[in-house]
């Protein structure tokens, strides 16, 4: 499994209820692609949504966001972090 | 205090030890400015890095980045998140 960073765009004006219903429609269904959503950040300001995940690739990812109704094209594989 | 994701491009190529030696140069200088990094994510592969932080604004957390020698323009304000 590697872990990935994945940013949605045009987000603009989510809330709390929205971002967590957003994971929720994610979380019910990544067992179908081995995804596991970790964690999820945004900005509804500017309506950026960074999503850190664990997964097989990144395709799976992308294609459950896709399925939960919030696709995005944008993702980066992480290989290395600190904390 | 906010938590604030920015984000680096163009420093493909980067390893472990160059992710850990950028981020303990901010970690060095961050308190010049009430920042403390929380976290970071690198994908060496497209060269983008991701920084978690929390900080009185946007502005002190890219001049600690600046400081230490990786400026950025890129910020979000992280107002809403889930895990």
């Amino acid at each position: 499994m590697a872990r990935f960073m994945d940013v949605h765009s045009g987000m603009n004006g989510i809330d709390q209820q929205g971002l967590e219903a957003a994971h929720l429609a994610d979380a019910q269904i990544e067992g179908d692609e081995n995804v596991h959503f970790l964690h999820a950040w945004a900005d509804p300001a500017t309506g950026k949504v960074f999503c850190l995940s664990e997964a097989p690739d990144k395709d799976a990812v992308l294609r459950i966001h896709e399925k939960a109704g919030h696709p995005t094209s944008e993702i980066y594989e992480i290989a290395l972090e600190v904390e």
